[in-house]
């Protein structure tokens, strides 16, 4: 059989109305002789409510428990859009992360899929059933319930389309597609009709609103993941591996990311092995380290700076201080009102003056850069988060992305 | 270790300041070196709540999705309790129906427990730390997850201290104990310092606020039930075997229930089967059928007259008049406006006069009685229910319950 994965996001299901539409949207794509797998976030803010709940409790939730918590939002949304495609005629039925098979590790909060065993999912599907399947949520050898972190459904999606062999993934929002840029911010950000995995994995990694694993998985499995608007026919981005047509020497498009802070320790010892102690010890708690600096060693000592999501704030400090007793560092500062900004492009592979002309723009407007990385095909400045909204305008417009044509 | 299993209804979980007065409670029992299994209900109106969500969704909602979307209530009470106990230094787990090994049969909305495989519960109390279990729901041996039908938590926590032999099981309440009647309807009833469990079990299915299969299952297996008040000290009621000391020739208490509906299927064929096709037909969908009249025999036809719940009625009517096309019967009619009242009391078994009391008692305040249905030592009368609660005051009154020596 043909299978097709769906998945819809939390503003797709905000209300019983919404998920109904959401019933009928699925409905028919059945109706065209394919088995669907729809997998579903919950609904609108219900994971910041129960966010907000456990924090009533206690400022530091227990983390197995809060994946707990937070995995009610899935399977209320999932029972739902079960019993709105029951009540329309079509067989459907929900499932758990657990009962769908979604194998994790067990780093509650954020963990990866470790394997899919779809044998539920396919009974389900041969009996003519639509399966709705929890996203964001799996399960672990011991069965303690995980979540897969901000954007974990968009993984469980392209995870269910790899280990069902399906068609495609369709990631369906209410924005509808990939921009050159938030067109909360540029106006004139114009849709992306296709990218490849590469450039979409970069700017989802750098703030565009999907979860970077998903494009991995998808690059990794050759899953085509079309990103559609819900409630309109309006074409998408299509995300796939074949070099693209459109695809020329430029710069496909801008992204950004609020979540950073920066942790510098002042004054540590410039010996092989303390930098990786640190970053060990952050490493040990699931804390990803992104940009790191290390200042030039002045009398045996030096600076390191590096950045952190900036929910890992308080969790990545607490390591850094405990680590700077063990290895030496006389102290431990931080700044968690930076952002990103960044450009992204396999154009930018091979062609110079990409860096200069997005150094000089940003100077022009008076930004001030306080820390650079770059990949082969991304630059990305870390700046004040306040001028992050001016950054991106000045990029889009530096290189003519409202323009089809680009900058070349 | 010695273990005793605790459970806490939704009003005492109605938010998260009373949440966190449970786990205090919680936490208190664990340092006097005891084992302790919570068993947590939804917190306040939450199973109310997603009913109300499941019908904007539809008028007939699926039930296994049904189940999937009320088990979400339990799951977050008990990872918040989980929480604040870990919030206040007492090692503490969540545990799902599924994770606790709460089995059950597959009849969605009122599944009964098949069997409790307590592994994971023993390892994580031989831990050390207190198990927080999800009451009211169970899975199914295809691991589908289903409920226990109100009350239900009730029942989890008998089986719960049956399957781990706990010294007891209390069950914790805001009204604090067994009441010779309902204590909104009549101002002075009074608290039962002791009850054995046949008297109880004919209070909780004449609509005391206990799930009777709690009660069959404390019998089953000797499990000592206490009813008490979850935020005081006040002595609450013992639910248990030995014959109790208070037990004197006398009613014990009234009890009621508001959830009754009659059908009546006319001019039925009297013939061997007909009654039982019936019967069989509600039995098959799960409907328990309580009182049953049936007529005498005029020219071979008669009316057969029964009551089911109220909640019932819907999904009883189909099959009865699906029934009447197969097994004949001229029309069925139905009333959905009717209430039980009963008087219990083991005293009752051998003496007469309690029988002619209550009818005379009624029938002087005008009550006029539907139909009658008696148990060894319970008389239930169907009344209107607009007049439910003047009977129970009535027959308060007329057994002299207010007074601890009774009618005798």
């Amino acid at each position: 059989m043909d299978v097709i994965v769906q998945k819809y996001g939390g503003s797709s299901l905000a209300d019983p109305a919404k998920v109904k539409l959401v019933a009928r949207r699925i409905a028919r794509t059945q109706e065209r002789g394919v088995g669907v797998v729809a997998v579903c976030s919950a609904m609108g803010d219900t994971t910041d409510d129960l966010l907000l709940l456990a924090h009533q409790i206690t400022s530091r939730p227990d983390t197995r428990e809060l994946d707990v918590l937070l995995s009610t939002g899935e399977m209320i949304s999932c029972s739902l859009v079960a019993m709105a495609l029951e009540a329309e005629g079509c067989r459907a039925v929900s499932l758990t992360g657990l009962q769908a098979g979604i194998q994790t590790e067990s780093s509650f909060g954020r963990a990866r899929i470790a394997a899919v065993e779809p044998t539920r999912i396919l009974e389900e599907l041969n009996k003519g059933k639509v399966v709705v399947v929890a996203g964001f949520q799996g399960v672990t050898d011991g069965r303690d319930i995980t979540t897969l972190g901000r954007g974990g459904s968009d993984t469980s999606a392209v995870a269910l389309a790899a280990a069902l062999s399906a068609l495609r993934c369709e990631i369906y929002t209410d924005v509808g597609g990939i921009y050159t840029a938030d067109p909360r911010i540029v106006p004139t950000a114009r849709k992306i009709d296709e990218i490849d995995y590469q450039e979409m994995l970069e700017l989802a990694s750098m703030g565009a609103k999907m979860q970077p694993r998903s494009i991995e998985l998808g690059a990794l499995y050759e899953v085509p993941i079309e990103v559609s608007s819900t409630f309109t026919e309006v074409q998408g981005t299509l995300i796939h591996g074949g070099g693209s047509m459109e695809v020329r020497n430029r710069v496909r498009g801008i992204a950004y990311d609020l979540n950073v802070a920066k942790i510098t320790v002042r004054r540590v010892p410039d010996q092989p092995g303390i930098a990786a102690s640190y970053f060990e010890a952050l490493a040990s708690k699931g804390i990803s380290v992104d940009t790191i600096v290390q200042n030039t060693s002045k009398e045996g000592l030096t600076d390191l700076s590096f950045t952190v999501a900036r929910t890992d704030l308080p969790l990545a400090l607490e390591q850094v201080v405990a680590e700077s007793g063990n290895s030496g560092g006389e102290e431990v500062i931080h700044d968690a009102s930076l952002g990103k900004v960044s450009i992204v492009g396999t154009g930018m592979r091979n062609a110079p003056g990409f860096a200069s002309r997005m150094f000089r723009s940003l100077a022009d407007s008076e930004i001030n850069i306080d820390m650079i990385t770059t990949s082969e095909i991304r630059i990305t400045c870390i700046i004040n988060e306040s001028l992050i909204p001016k950054a991106v305008q000045v990029l889009h417009d530096a290189f003519v992305l409202d323009n089809e044509e680009g900058e070349i």
